[in-house]
């Protein structure tokens, strides 16, 4: 799928770097709303701001696009906008994780490289997984959480909608967060 | 080699996630005493109790058994249980983790995805490393371990038999637990 | 590349170990103060103290070298050996290590297996990044840095030269370590 990144900073280059890995998606550019448009980012382009999505995406010929930026609601707010534009959110999933077959990812789902997910483990609509995260089986990720890189989830632990682990961070085996 | 799990609880259903991904053996079902025979749990069928081991394992043509429970001395009963049937405790490694060709792994350990095993490292009978584990070079682990996700284990740290470490916990270089 | 290693300690055993797996480098053997000449350590052979290095590589047929030590100055006087004998100070990336195209390494680094760095990352001159590290977008790791294994260096964080991450260390978003 053809996709379009909302969001240039830090996590959205950091997505754009998970897509070159991916041979089932290809980037075509960013939506931002602070850099100018036509900016080369790491050899991704800007192509205009979020409010313009769905001409933006036509042009670049998008099908898809993925929420890349850190903040909960924001997240949410970018992909009601692709919605409208009638964009896809597909999982996207570094070709070094390892994602359990019997887990459940939901749209908009980003996995990180080398996470690894459980079995059981069900992963709620735009929650982000970064790089060497560890979600273990029957762990219950609500929507739009982001679990940062080089964190534990343990097995059975659960976490709320919208919540941000810090790097490096351990849930324990049944905590609930928060 | 054609294997038969010794547990259908969470870490059973995480060994049966390795073995779906090794080209090296088939998983034919789970030997439980809990769940009752012909449940089916994530494709694969609970064959019976492991107390019937030798008759269910022959039944599933399985000539080997992996022990995939937490508390260690019920693994090594159940590791007891398969000697008596005939059955082999294979090494079981996840096709993603790193292991030296200068580390040492006994029967029926098993190795999680993204794991790493340094040079020199020697891994006890029956000793679990589970997802994202590091155990670093010349770290000794005696046998019936269980290194939960996400652990380090690092350079020349010992673990006395049977030892458990919750996910997440860093064991300092030449330490020795307990 | 034919490389020696600098090193037969732990370090050097592990750093050996990624070579074995890296299809572009080859190691020879190491050079080493402590061991005698001829001693196998793994397979390979100390071929000679690192003050006649010069024509030890030349008769091993080495064009690189790889400073495996975990002091700073010890590496870097190494390296400045290394130099003086002609060779080259080679950048070595483990396979399953996961690079970004957009972080920038120098000379001499070693990324050790299923670390992960991300983009915008500088990892200076003979720095190490051990197995399972992560190194985020925009960190900035100064030259003879040692990251142990299991370390987060988080996003725009930086370590100054020579800075050692015992394992298992988190170094938080925009931190300067010291």
């Amino acid at each position: 799928m053809k996709v379009i990144l909302l969001g240039a900073g830090g996590l959205g280059r950091t997505v754009a770097d998970v897509l070159t890995r991916c041979s089932d998606h290809e980037p075509v550019g960013f939506a931002d709303d602070a850099a100018p448009a036509g900016t080369k980012i790491e050899g991704l382009a800007i192509l205009g701001p979020t409010d313009a999505l769905a001409a933006t995406a036509a042009a670049a010929g998008a099908d898809g696009a993925i929420a890349a930026v850190g903040n909960a609601d924001a997240r949410r707010a970018l992909a009601a906008r692709a919605a409208e534009a009638g964009l896809a959110l597909p999982v996207v999933i570094d070709p070094t994780a390892v994602v359990s077959p019997a887990a459940r990812l939901d749209e908009g789902v980003v996995v990180g490289p080398h996470a690894v997910i459980g079995p059981g483990a069900t992963i709620g609509r735009l929650t982000l997984v970064a790089a060497g995260s560890i979600i273990e089986h029957d762990a219950r990720l609500a929507d739009a959480c982001y679990v940062g890189p080089h964190c534990l989830v343990d097995a059975r632990a659960r976490l709320a909608a919208g919540t941000v682990l810090a790097g490096g961070r351990t849930v324990a085996q049944d905590q609930q967060v928060p």
